[in-house]
């Protein structure tokens, strides 16, 4: 089966730089790839220009005149920018012509435009950001919400982790993953009210839950999957890069202090090559909109072409490993089940 | 004025072996400063015999027969233990002994016990832990709270800031703090309701009040002071810690992989130290427990006695500069203010 993703061309803060070279680097890898380009179709054509026509012949131009920017409020992309790269992206998945969506744009806007345009499936109170944060272990840790949901319900934890379940099995091929619900450790007073609620359904759920794990188990690996709400996860998230930034940053300075230092830097450069490689944060670009009808992608503002590849390509994993469709029928079951228990007790009382 | 520290000889992963050289050598560097080492007095002795008689003259050993150990639930170091090191290391600031208290035993006996010995400052809901992470500038960004407090209204969040304010200039001698509000960025949501509510507390405070900050913002250092619950305190910092473990562990995986790479580590070895130097938690060891009757510092229970002599520094730094009695005091002026605006509305009305 062939895969066919739309790709807001225009989005990020680099836009048809970024987006067009990855786009068609990607196609040469993945021969039963096919993608829309979404935005000003003169641009993109002209981006295109030197690519052969054996790449061109799986790229659909689509026309879109306008663009989100990076600071437009939510109100504006949603609401006034009804042409924008963005919008048009997420309707080519809504209409059936590709089977996800994405872009390097505004997080908040994506959101929201892909919740009007795709809708949540059923049984879903609330969508979530879930992405890939680096481990010790050389894999990911999949941690959700990164900032979808400030205030959140135990229920919506549980949901988060039901559906982070199934997209660790499609897109990462995992087969029972363990599921970690982010704590407070020895501290005073062992979680809020929500985390202690969550901890109860997620031990009552089909789930493989692990149990509490604490900030550094994302980086240890100890679970699969961390779930959390979007405020926790949002602060979690931007201060790992935080730190991981200030260290690179260090590192940096301390070789480039003087000609000595620069000398070092160059004899130790393989080690520091393969050290970068390591903690590349753009082998964990791409960050998935859960629980809308349609599959959507939302890459980093800042990626680069190696890092947009990546967005690609785990929209490409989860497109082609019907990712949506998986999380869909979870819930039915889960609804099933739920009805079934209700009747249950109904008949007891 | 001379200051006496009480020490809680026993707590912590290494107990004496920290504690005692750790206080030993604090004393030869400071020649106004007394400390009282609480714990089992023969092996304190012991511990103590190579010392010269021109150190041990200012020390003071404290019989205690019971230990909190790292495991202990809250209730049995608060009930049962009552000879424990910790407590009696309490008690000897509640008795007017010492100036502080000092501990690397387990964070919520400490919190506990802290507070049902010295009891919370007059206006103060809810005791805070706060300390320092480092930032790029070099300096160090004070963050509160980072675990005593997991579910947390508007107006703890206003008062932890004023906790801080006092605790930056008092410790840290910093001028006119400014203080940032942890919240979540461009994400669709900004902030929960408890923070939107902070803000405007804050706003309307005589602090100086900077606005909302990011995670990635605690290590650039934008602003003195960040306020935050502490169930996303205490995330920020284990993810912090998680992250930081997991980098220096991939640089000793790189330069350890073959006799090559141990070479270049050689020649590189200089910058190494000095990189190492700069992101040394050690230095940013001791963490206060903020609102109480009177001056804990927690000190990290793994602290080796390089990271416990800055426990023990920050604690002599704030005792010498009064940071109890100046929190006390601004805490009196915002309840005379509050009440004089009470009047003040009772008029109008």
């Amino acid at each position: 089966m062939s895969v066919t993703l739309a790709v807001d061309a225009m989005g990020g803060d680099h836009g048809l730089v970024v987006t067009v070279p990855a786009s068609t680097e990607l196609l040469a890898e993945l021969p039963d790839l096919h993608i829309r380009l979404v935005g000003n179709a003169d641009l993109i054509n002209q981006a295109l220009a030197k690519v052969s026509p054996a790449i061109k012949e799986r790229i659909t131009v689509v026309h879109a005149s306008e663009v989100v920017e990076m600071d437009d409020p939510i109100e504006v992309a949603l609401r006034r920018k009804k042409d924008s790269s963005m919008r048009i992206t997420a309707e080519q998945v809504k209409e059936g012509l590709a089977q996800a969506a994405i872009s390097a744009g505004n997080t908040g806007a994506l959101m929201a435009i892909s919740r009007y345009v795709l809708k949540t499936l059923d049984g879903i109170d609330r969508p979530a950001i879930a992405a890939m944060m680096p481990n010790q272990l050389g894999r990911g840790t999949i941690v959700l919400d990164l900032g979808a949901n400030a205030d959140c319900e135990a229920v919506h934890l549980l949901q988060f982790a039901q559906m982070a379940d199934v997209m660790a099995r499609a897109v990462d091929g995992i087969a029972n993953p363990s599921i970690g619900l982010l704590n407070i450790g020895e501290e005073v007073i062992k979680g809020n009210q929500v985390v202690k609620e969550a901890a109860e359904l997620l031990r009552n759920s089909s789930l493989n839950f692990y149990g509490n794990v604490e900030g550094n188990d994302i980086f240890k690996g100890t679970t699969d999957i961390v779930v959390c709400d979007g405020f926790v996860g949002n602060v979690a998230l931007k201060t790992s890069e935080g730190l991981a930034y200030m260290i690179s940053g260090f590192i940096k300075q301390e070789f480039g202090r003087s000609w000595l230092t620069k000398l070092m830097a160059l004899v130790a450069m393989p080690v520091l090559m393969r050290f970068k490689r390591r903690v590349d944060h753009r082998n964990y670009n791409g960050a998935a909109l859960l629980g809308l009808r349609g599959l959507v992608m939302k890459s980093h503002g800042s990626a680069d072409k190696k890092a947009f590849m990546t967005a690609l390509r785990r929209a490409y994993e989860g497109a082609k490993n019907n990712m949506v469709g998986k999380v869909a029928e979870a819930f039915v079951v889960t609804q099933i089940a739920q009805a079934t228990d209700g009747q249950h007790t109904g008949t007891q009382s």
